[in-house]
């Protein structure tokens, strides 16, 4: 789907800015980029060094006299607009934008363009119209003019979400988690079953399994103990200590290693504690 | 909302990439913007170029030696990462963190802290240790480099359009957000919205207000000396313990109440071991 979609600079005056774009296309994963009668050497050494790695998309990148050549084979055209002109145009928000995409590009000859203007004026009247949605990003109404490349990004990024979020649910989009993993297929799907419940809390792939219930009600018993020894608490005046200590280590939801380590830490209080009460005596 | 979100750059090397930044981050109606140990002239002629009229923001930006300077006051400090690291950490995405920062800021001194590594290595190990959270950009697996400034823009964008949404929704805010809000229903919205706080973490008006990272780092200092006193920890052969207890206890966003409770826990047993010494020897 990112393939299909083209971006196009019309105008653009600085080098640098196509170089930055095609930078910011190649890290969303779009590709296809095409320039209209840019004003600057769009191959410049700035532009090439902008792009930083990304200037393959640079050297493939055709140029057009106009806006009408550019996109003539794009079914959905776009055009990224600061605010609404005279005449009002359909407007989408960069997310509504987004959110299109997957069901304009469902056919696999289909082909979208988002047209971004000059860096100082724009895009004209003329060109605007013949877009069939504006896109406006919003900003500060105090300083609302991005910068080309940045606009491009973001855009650019909203078309990432979008294609993510129509992939097979059992896909794993982001790149690549295998590292998180173990190798071995066994280990690995168990390591994944124990890991699920902490990914819906932390959003990733844990590398140990949830402590479970009986763990944590063990270390909350060797806790008070401790406690107790320490003289820091009183059973007979017991306040709201365990209650605030539970309510602080459930709510992080410790992993069996985490609860290893903290029952370490007791047993090594407990040894000092323990060992120097003879001295003391 | 959006002046109390801090973009902290650490270890910059191009000049042009904080002047881009700033840009950026006016755009989106950022301002409060924290240098680390830049490694170029932050207000370079270049720098001044790029953030193209958002220099104000450059000229007021203060310079620190570390990031623990930087985000002191900050309650919520996240780290921007490519990719998770060996030790899995709490992750969000971009739209998650910014779903995210309306409860996070609703109390009218709360500040967040959103920090940028170097643009060829990032952040070390030891600085995403000190954030509660990461956030990593979607980006094509092929090319996951992203340019500092754009990494900021996609971040920026995503509070800015938090914040739009937690508008009233009869404003209108795409043209002018300034008086959707008149002073004294701000006021009162903040007040009212304070209890919420920790709502969006714990799902619960809280009694206390969250710690801040000055609080945590004294903890985790006091935490590492008494676990070498307890001869628990070797800083020698550190091994990821530290690393573990931070990511346990960031994760759970201690609260004020809390981190007195721990420190206090630490000083009992700094006492015992200590009154318990001269016995020994």
């Amino acid at each position: 789907m990112l393939e299909r979609i083209r971006i196009v600079l019309i105008g653009t005056s600085h080098p640098g800015n196509i170089g930055a774009t095609a930078r910011a296309m190649h890290n969303m994963g779009l590709a296809d980029l095409a320039l209209v009668a840019p004003r600057g050497e769009s191959r410049s050494a700035e532009a090439i060094s902008r792009a930083s790695g990304a200037d393959k998309i640079l050297h493939h990148a055709p140029v057009y006299d106009d806006l009408e050549s550019a996109v003539a084979d794009c079914r959905l055209v776009v055009g990224a607009s600061a605010r609404s002109r005279t005449l009002p145009w359909p407007m989408l928000t960069p997310r509504a934008l987004g959110e299109r995409l997957p069901a304009e590009l469902a056919e696999a000859d289909a082909r979208v363009a988002l047209v971004f203007g000059r860096e100082d004026t724009g895009l004209t009247n003329a060109e605007l119209q013949r877009c069939h949605a504006h896109v406006h990003i919003p900003t500060n109404p105090d300083y609302s003019s991005l910068n080309l490349a940045a606009a491009v990004q973001v855009l650019a990024y909203e078309c990432r979400l979008a294609w993510l979020a129509h992939q097979p649910t059992d896909a794993t989009p982001e790149a690549d988690p295998a590292p998180a993993m173990p190798r071995d297929a066994e280990a690995e799907a168990a390591k994944a079953a124990a890991s699920a419940e902490h990914e819906a809390v932390f959003g990733i792939a844990w590398d140990h399994p949830p402590a479970s219930h009986a763990d944590l009600e063990r270390f909350f018993d060797h806790l008070e103990r401790t406690l107790i020894a320490l003289e820091f608490h009183d059973p007979d005046k017991p306040r709201q200590l365990m209650a605030r200590l539970r309510r602080l280590y459930m709510r992080a939801r410790p992993d069996q290693m985490e609860i290893n380590i903290l029952r370490g830490i007791l047993s090594a209080t407990e040894k000092k504690t323990a060992t120097r009460d003879p001295g003391e005596s």
